[in-house]
């Protein structure tokens, strides 16, 4: 049983007033609250067990450095890797990306080698890759989505040709909640010798990931959406692949011996870890994936479910107000704009006045946005954490902007 | 008046035991400890005033966004930045360096051209010029420092060739604790038209630094050396040096405009932050800085200087113990070999045991390891909270190690 008045006594902040109204957090999509075993965890780390790690042999420094590279078998766990040699920490998906295309990517491709991406990518997997076709001459090809917000896995397999070298995928887009069968695209692409980066930033909110099913390539997630602290992350990246990057950032760590006139590397993952990392960030992204585990990732999911259940049902009954994507696979992601004059932001405003937090703007999407033919949405979007009284607040501020600007 | 018992109690960790005996940090080099004001600082972001920030609109999005953003002018203050446009975050100065190395060389260097560095850099201002030597053919002109661990700014100006573009230098060796005249360095290489980084990892922990009377184009601080959190820091860029930069990482926030055929950048500084950032840390970081100003950067300095003398002192009525570095401007700071069979591993294990945190390796600066002709050394390093007790007891445990492998 999912007891959600237990779940939301973890997190502190969903027992603050905003604007003289209870806080209502629909902004998950952006980045998600923090459990308090989570801030505990940052506070005993910095209070009583602080110090750099790998470097040290004293003690604080092996119990930071303990802590520290446990949370690596946790995320390898999380995803199901084949090994926890196969997570790189990052900063976040963003910086994740960013590896794959200055590491793997830039190295191997020339002017005309392609990267075939979806219209709903968020701008984390797409910039990257416009700037491999600035500086490289690499061509991007786009892959539509349908009206529902559904993408075709044979349209992206179809997408490939034989320049194609890298196919970058959101397993879940952050606007419309499409769900992508990434496991279609990803065994049509290894048929093809075609490796595949999967943007793994939503999808592992909201349900268990299993790396070795899915058969990607690079699975890149973000610590600050799952929970945990700002500023953590990782990326899976296949053994193999891994083997075929060069070094991307330069510094201590990742290498086994410099000179004046060479420099050799660590061995992989450390060879793509440079410096002092986010010790802390880490440590407590460890103690978030232990949180989601502990209340169970089908639970999660089966809860979100129910709430995209409800919220899909009333907003449907609001018929002055349209939203973005209708997939069977949606998730409680919910972009929508009122029909009329009511701008976006304005919403947004009104909304907030009743402490209601949701996001308004293009979502880091824009070439979506351009998709549908719309400027700036609103977007609501939920976490393990939200109920259906949530909706319904949400719901009832609606109405009231329809009122106000209607 | 310095009330080192008062400055000690703002730092929870201070009082904890290590096998046994009361903690004595000495690997302040390595990373520093937070004071509660920065823990309270990182629970109270997290507990009550979390959200992505940037692009919300939402109560908790400004206000997340009003305290992260109030970091990057603290940090302009702190180094006397002319604008807070020229403060780039940073995850530590790893990634400035990088950052500088990518964004700023990469495109503009070609094969001949000269970085000239010193023999003393630690490889966070070393291994991304070797990248640059092994994917670019660009040369690394090495300077050494003389017997005593000084460094000859002029030396470093007869390094530059018309083929230079960049002298890389540290303010302060992490394992000397030579502080550089930068400024002499800088004012010569500005007339060369040569750009200067500048490593401020160690240096401006331990005083003032003011970067316009530097004269430096670039200089990279690290926020866990500065008593803030893990994965916190800052680049000071100069606005022309910024403007020469290309876009770095690609994600959110750094666009203005993304299409599927296109991409146009944010202004500086925002168009070298992708994705969302260390949010958390660098409000942390702020804080950190507030309260070293609030000690007085002069005071910790005066504090510090202190410390050196007596541990100097102290350290040299060892005869059977070498000090690496007794330059006139060393900070407190102190490398040293036991003469003997003894490793420095098994020194600090030994000083362990007595609570005493030392780092023993070559401290990411394996050329200036090779330079001396040494292997591994031990380091002992000072931070604002450490006492002359401190090194008394520093002393007695090395003079154990005497007896157990003299």
């Amino acid at each position: 049983m999912y007891d959600i008045a237990k779940v939301r006594s973890d997190f502190p902040i969903l027992a603050r007033q905003v604007n003289g109204k209870p806080l209502v957090y629909l902004d998950n999509g952006a980045s998600a609250q923090k459990p308090q075993v989570v801030i505990d965890a940052v506070n005993q780390a910095y209070s009583m067990e602080y110090a750099n790690v790998h470097r040290g042999l004293h003690y604080l420094s092996n119990l930071a450095t303990d802590k520290y590279e446990a949370t690596r078998g946790k995320i390898a766990r999380f995803l199901n890797a084949g090994s926890e040699h196969e997570i790189v920490f990052t900063t976040g998906a963003t910086e994740g990306i960013n590896l794959v295309s200055y590491a793997w990517a830039a190295p191997r491709f020339q002017a005309g080698d392609e990267v075939v991406l979806s219209v709903m990518e968020h701008h984390a997997n797409i910039v990257p890759w416009h700037f491999l076709r600035e500086r490289l001459g690499v061509v991007l090809k786009w892959v539509e989505v349908d009206a529902n917000g559904d993408l075709d896995p044979q349209a992206v397999l179809d997408a490939i040709s034989p320049r194609t070298k890298l196919v970058a995928i959101t397993h879940m887009s952050n606007v419309l909640g499409t769900v992508v069968d990434v496991k279609t695209i990803c065994d049509g692409a290894r048929a093809r010798g075609v490796a595949v980066l999967v943007d793994g930033s939503q999808a592992a909110v909201h349900g268990a990931v299993d790396v070795q099913a899915i058969g990607c390539d690079f699975y890149a997630i973000t610590g600050h959406k799952l929970y945990g602290p700002s500023g953590s992350g990782a990326i899976f990246i296949k053994a193999d692949r891994m083997a075929e990057m060069r070094p991307f950032l330069g510094g201590g760590d990742m290498i086994r011996e410099v000179t004046r006139d060479s420099v050799t590397y660590n061995d992989a993952p450390m060879k793509f870890e440079a410096g002092t990392p986010g010790i802390v960030q880490q440590i407590g992204l460890g103690v978030a994936l232990e949180y989601m585990t502990s209340l169970g990732m089908a639970n999660i999911a089966a809860h979100e479910r129910s709430l995209r259940d409800y919220a899909r049902a009333k907003l449907a009954g609001l018929n002055w107000l349209t939203v973005q994507g209708n997939s069977a696979t949606k998730g409680a992601i919910f972009s929508f704009i009122l029909q009329g004059q009511a701008h976006a932001h304005d919403i947004s405003t009104v909304l907030d006045k009743r402490g209601i937090a949701v996001r308004a703007g293009t979502h880091c999407a824009m070439p979506l946005m351009q998709h549908f033919g719309v400027g700036a949405t609103c977007r609501a979007s939920f976490g393990l954490y939200n109920t259906v009284e949530e909706v319904d607040a949400l719901i009832s501020g609606l109405e009231l902007c329809r009122d106000l600007f209607g």
